[in-house]
C-alpha cells in the first residue's frame, strides 16, 4: 500500500545486488565561497524526479530499461571538508569493490575529489572530463586548501599534467588560466574541441565532472556563482551524448543549489539531465 | 551504508507490524478554493523533520520512545475528489483493521473526510474536535459538495447533530454560522469551553481534525486562506495537550502549503507540533 | 472619473456588442498533476498587462485598431473537472451563437477540452494547430480521464485521426509518442513541418492550443512542468505568424502560473504573446 | 454571464449613486524614503479580497447590509508628488460634494495630504486620528518637503496644534518627538489614551489616517519600512471599534507594499481590516 | 586590519586623485512608471561583485591593471525628479572638471539626463549610443515631462537632431517609433548598423547610455519592465567591445532591479557587464 | 562628495582611535547543521541599517551621542572552522589590547568560540549570558566538535561549571539538558530567572551572546533554524535592558541569515535591536 516512490530518483528503483550503476547525494556545502545552497542539490533532484517522465524522446529510451540503484543521501560531516572527503571516498569505494558504477549528486564541487581518490586508486589511466563554468585551480582559497574553487588543482596533484579536459570554462584568476596552460587542457566558453578529446580517450578510463553551472544562468539560474555566456540545453546535450561513449567508470553532478530558484526550473533541468545522461551511458 | 533518514518524519522508523501509530500523507488540493499548494505539505513535513530534535522540553518525551510508522505518501487521484476520498476511506481502514491509530497529514480538509467515513463505521459513538479559522460548514461551494469550504457540513451529514465541537473558528458566511448554532458546538476565536468539551467527552471515541491555519499567520503564513486573529503558538499547544487524554482513536493535521512561506517556518512550526502531538497520545 | 483600465486586457475594451473577438479566463487548475497555480494565470495576464504597449513593432499594428471585448473571469466550479468543462462549453457556445471567436486564457490545459466541444459541434472540419512541450496524450493520469495530461488523447476522442497537429513536443512516456505516431502528427522538439501543415491546412476551421510552456523555461519559467530544450521567444513569434492566415475560429492560451515567477517575467511573456496573436489574427 | 466581482472590492458593489462610502485607491509611492512597492497596495487589496468573507463574525454584519462603491484606481502622476496629491484633492473633493464618504487605499502615506486638503477646507473643525508605526513630522526628507517621512507636519500646517491625535508611534528622529510635544498629541508604542481622546472628540469632524505598519510586522510584513514592537491584530481591531462611534468623515489606509510579503498574508490582513472598518462606520 | 572590501566594486580602488574613471552610484526610481526598485540597483552591483572575478577571460585583461575609482553612492532627494537630477548633473560636472571619466550606475533611467546636461555642455559634439528595450521617447508620462519613459525625448531637447542612435529597441507607442524615424537613428530588435554607427562616430564624443533591459529577459529578469526578444550576453558583450574604441567621455548602467530577481542572476549579470565594460574602455 | 554612509551600521562612524566599542562581522557559517546563509547576516544588518532612526524613543538616546567605530567584515576561511576562529580571536584581541569592547555580528553561532577564547584570557571571572532557543551542548556534531550545535559544550571547557547561564532555551536533545542540569544554569522557554541572574552577577566580567532565534519565529523567521514558541520583541527588549547595567565585555549578535526571509523583516528587527543594545550598554 505504502507509496515509496519519492525515496528514489524517479526510476531508478533497481535492488542495489542487481543494479550496475549506483546513485548516492553527497550533501556538502560548507567550503561554498560565495552562496551556499548546494548540500540541499542531491535531495531536491530526487524530490522533484517525479515531474518528469521516465522515458526520453531525444533517446528513445527509458529508466525502466536500466538498472540503477539510488542509495539516497550520505550523511556528511557538516564543517570538516577532510572528514566529508574521506567519507565520500569511502562511499564510493565500497560501490567500486562491488564493480558498480558511482553517480553522486552534490553538494558542491569538492565533493568530487573524495570518489576521485577511490577511483584513481583502481584506475591508474584515469582522464576527467570536467564542464565548468569555472577553471576551480587555485591552490588556495581564503586560506583553504579544500575549497570549491581548488577542487581541479587538487585533482591535478592526484593525476599529474594532461589528464584533466576542462570546457566551458568562463572564469578564474589570470593565474588559473596560467596554470591551466602548463597542465590542463582547458577550452574557453564552450565545448569546441570535444569531438577530439573524446577521439583520444577512447581507450581510457574517464571521470566525468559536471558542474552544472557550465549552463546558462537563464536555464540554470539555482547556483551558487551563477556566470553569464554559458552553453544552452541543446549544446550541453550534445556534448553529453558525444562523451557517453568513452569508458566512463564514474561521474558526478554538482552545486544545484535549489533554493535560490524558486521557480523549480534549475531542479527541473538537473532532473532532465540526469535522466538522459543515465540513459546515454545505459 | 545508506541512510534512508529522510524517508519518515524523524524518529518515526519502527516497523509497521510494531507500530501503534501510523502515519500517511493524503497529498491532494484540488478543491482548494483560493490558493493551491497543501499537496505538498505532508512531504515537506518529512523532509524538513530533520530540522528539528526528537526529544521535547515541553514534555520531557522523544519520540525514539514511542511507536510510530511513517507509511509516506499515498497516490492519490488528482483531480477528481470522489475517488481521493476512496482512496483515503481504503487507507485509513486497513489501518484500523490492524488496531493501529491512523495519523494523516493533508493535503486539504477536505481529505478528513474519508478517513472520517473509516472511523464512523467502527466508532458509532465518534465525536469530532475541530481546530480551525474556518467554519467549514458550507453546503456547496462554487457547485461542489465536495470541497474544503464544505467538510464539516459533509461530516455533520454523517454523524449528526451534537457530534462536531469547533474551536478557534473566525471565518465564515452568515449561514455557516447560523448552522452551526443550531447543529455542531462552535466556540469562536479561541479555545474558550475546551476544558468543558474534554471533560463531556470522556469516555468517547474522538477524531481530531486540525486545520493548522487555526494558528495565527503571523507564525503560520504559509497556508492557503490564512486568517488574522487566530491562537499563537502557546495557546495551540495547551489546547492540545488538553485533550491528549482523551480516546483519541484518529487524527488529522491539514492545510499546510509550504510553498506560500518562503522562510520555512511554517512547515517548521507543523512539524514541531506533529512531534508534540504524537508525544502527548503517545 | 474612475479609471477602469485594469479591469481588461489593455487595449481590449471594444463593448461586447461590436467585438469580433472575446477574451474570456477560465481560471481551473484542479487535475494539475504536479504544481498547481494556473488559475491564477488569466487574472495576471488582464492585471499585468498595462506593463506593455498596446503597440506591437513587430507588426506595425495596435490593439486600438482592432475590436476585441475583454468579459473577464469565468466563475468556475474548483474540484469537479466534469462541472467545470460544461460550464466552460456554454460560454464557449455562447460566444460563437453570436458570430465571435472565443479566446480562452487558462488556467490549466484540460479547460481546452471545454471549448473544443462547442468548437467541434459547429465546425465539422475543425483542426487543432497544438504548441506544447508535453504530449497530453495518456489515457488516464492517476485514475482520472479528465486531466490536464489526458487532454489532447480526450480531444482525439472528439475529433479522429490526422486531426490534430502537435509541435514543440519534448515529454511524454513511450506509449504517447506511440499513439501519436497512429494517430496524431506530431513534430519533435520545434516547429518543424509548420509551413506545409499550415499549407494543407488552407481551407479548414482551425483551433489553436497554446500552451505557453513549449516556451523554454528560460524565457517561461512560470508554469507547472518546466520542461528545458524549449523554442526561444523569436521561434515561437515566428510560428505564430505562420500560422496567423488560417481560418482560426478559436484559440486558447494555457499553463501560466505566474506564482512560480517572482520576477513577473513569464506574465510579462504572456501579455506580449497575447498582444502579437491578437494583433495577428486581427 | 459575465463576471466582473473582481474589479472591486468584496461585497462593495452597490451604484455610485446610492452609495453612502466610496472607495479608490491612490497608487503613488514616488517618495518612499527605503523600499517602494506601496502603490500596488491598493489595487492589491482589491484583487484579493474574494479571499476573504463578507460577513465578520465579529461585529455579525456582512458588507452586503451596507452601502459601498468601489471606484477602482486613480491614475496617479508617478514622480511629481505636487501633482498628484492635486488628483487625489479633486477626487476627494467630487466624492464630498455629493456627501459621500471617501475611504481611500494608498499607496504611500503621503497620498493623505491630498485627501486631507478637500476634507480641512469642508471641516473646519477637522481633526485628524493617526494610527502609525512612524512620527511622520519631519519637515523635510532628503531635501523634499512632500514625503511620506513629512505628511503629518504638512498636515499640521493645514490644522495647526492640538488637532492631530498620534497613536502607536515607535520610531522618529529626535527632533520629531520634540515637535509633536510642542504641536501634537503623541502616545508612544500602543493606543494608551485612545478612549479620552475619543471622548474628546465626539461632536468634531474626524479624518482617520491609517498606517498599516502601526501593526506588529510579524503580522504586517508586507511594507516598505517594518518596524518592530508594533500592536498585535486584536489590539488594532478594538482600536477600530473605539473610535467607530466618531463622526468620521473620511479615512484612508496606507503602505501595504504587497511584493515585500510573498505569503500574501498582509493583503489578507489589509482586506480584513477594511472589511472590518466599512462594517464598524456603516 | 578591518576588510573594506565590499565598498567598493571589486578591483576598483584606486584612489580618487590617482584615478581616471570614476565610478558613482544614482540611486534614484521615483519616476519608474511600472514596477520600482531600481534604487538598489547601484548599491547591490556593489556588493555582490565579490562573486565575480577581477579578471576577464574575454579580455585578458584584469581590474587591477586600471585606475578606476569608486565613489559609493549619491544621496539623492527621493520623490522630485528636479532635484534629483541637478545633484546628478553636479556631481558629473565635478567628475568631469578633474579630468575624469564618470560611470553612473542606476536607479533608473532618467538619471542618464543629470549627466548628460554636464557633458553636453563640455561636448558640444556629443553624440549618444543608447542601448535599450524601449525606445523611451515620449513628451510625457501620467503628466510628467521628467520620466525614463521621456529621458530620450529630453535628450533630444538637449542634444537636437541625428545625435542618438537607438539599438535593440522593441517596444514605445506608436508615436515614438514616428519621432524616432524624424529625429533619431533607431535600430529595432538588435545591433543591425552598429558597425556603421561606430564608424561614422570616430572622432566625435560619445556618451554610451546602456538600459541592461536591452537584455532578454532569460538572461535579465531583475527589471521593472522586462520585455521578451531582447539580445543575449554573448551579442550584447559582442557589441559593448564594437563601440569600445570611441571616445567615450561619459556612460552609465541604470535599470537594475534586484529584488525582482532572488536568485541574484540579474545583479552577477550587471556586474559582469560593468567590469567587461571597464576593462575595453580602460 | 561621496557618501559612504552605507559602509559602517547607522550612525556608528566614530574613528578607531576615539571609539569605545567596535562592531565587526563574522561572515562565517560553514558548519550550520541544517541551513546555511548566516554569512550574510553581518553585512546585510550594515546595509540595511539606514532603514532605522538613529533615536531611540525607548531609551530617548542616540547613537550619535555614543563612540562606536565600524570595522566592517572579517575575511574569514570559509570551510575549516579553525582557521577562523582563530582569525576571530586574533581581532578580538587586538580591539581588547587597545581597551575597546568588541561587538561581533555574525555568522553562525560558532564565531562565538573565538571572541571568548581571546576575552577569556583577559577575564578570569569571566561569566556568559546566553539568549538562545537551542541549548548548544552537544558535544559533537555528525563527526564535527567545532559546530554552532557544540559552541556552548566547547564555551564550558573554557570556563567551566556555573559560569553559562542560558535562557529561551526551547530545543535540544535529551543529553544536552541533562548536562545543563550538571553544568550550566538553563531556563527554559523564556527569561524566568534573569533578574537573579543579574544581581548574582553584578561584580563579574560579562560577555553577552546572542543567539537571535531565542526570538520567536513570527518576527524573526531569517534564520537557520526557526524554533515556534520563542519570546517576543518586548520580552526581548526588556531582557537586553535587565542586562545592561552588568559589566559586559564584549558581546556579539549570531544566527541572522537574511536571504531566509525576502520581506526583511528579521534583518530590520536585528538591526533595531543592535541600535538598543548600543544604546543601553553605551
Amino acid at each position: 500500500m505504502w507509496n515509496r516512490g519519492a525515496e528514489n530518483f524517479i526510476g531508478c528503483d533497481t535492488p542495489y545486488d542487481e543494479a550496475k550503476t549506483v546513485i548516492f547525494g553527497a550533501p556538502f556545502d560548507s567550503t561554498a565561497s560565495y552562496r551556499p545552497g548546494a548540500r540541499f542539490g542531491s535531495r531536491a533532484i530526487r524530490a522533484e524526479s517525479y515531474g518528469i517522465e521516465t522515458y526520453s524522446p531525444y533517446l528513445d529510451r527509458d529508466l525502466t530499461d536500466i538498472a540503477v540503484f539510488d542509495g539516497g543521501e550520505l550523511e556528511l560531516c557538516i564543517g570538516d571538508a577532510g572528514i566529508a572527503l574521506a567519507q565520500i571516498e569511502d562511499c564510493a569505494e565500497e560501490i567500486l569493490r562491488e564493480g558498480k558504477r558511482p553517480v553522486m549528486l552534490g553538494g558542491e564541487h569538492l565533493v568530487t575529489l573524495g570518489a576521485l581518490r577511490a577511483l584513481a586508486r583502481r584506475s591508474p589511466d584515469l582522464h576527467i572530463i570536467h564542464f565548468d563554468a569555472h577553471a576551480d585551480l587555485r591552490d588556495e582559497y581564503l586560506g583553504a586548501k579544500l575549497s570549491h574553487a581548488t577542487v581541479m588543482r587538487r585533482a591535478w596533484e592526484l593525476l599529474g599534467d594532461g589528464r584533466i579536459h576542462q570546457f566551458g570554462i568562463r572564469s578564474g584568476e589570470r593565474d588559473e588560466f596560467a596554470f591551466a596552460a602548463a597542465h590542463t587542457a582547458l577550452r574557453k566558453f564552450g565545448f569546441g574541441g570535444l569531438t577530439e578529446t573524446v577521439k583520444a580517450l577512447k581507450d581510457k578510463s574517464v571521470y566525468f565532472t559536471f558542474d552544472l553551472d557550465v549552463l546558462d544562468p537563464s536555464i540554470f539560474p539555482g547556483t551558487g556563482t551563477p556566470e553569464a555566456g554559458g552553453v544552452d540545453f541543446s549544446a550541453l546535450l550534445a556534448a553529453i551524448l558525444t562523451i557517453a561513449p568513452l569508458n566512463i567508470v564514474g561521474l558526478d553532478m554538482v552545486e544545484l543549489a535549489p533554493s535560490l530558484d524558486h521557480s523549480g526550473v534549475s531542479t527541473a533541468v538537473a532532473c532532465k539531465l540526469l535522466r538522459e545522461i543515465l540513459l546515454a551511458i545505459g
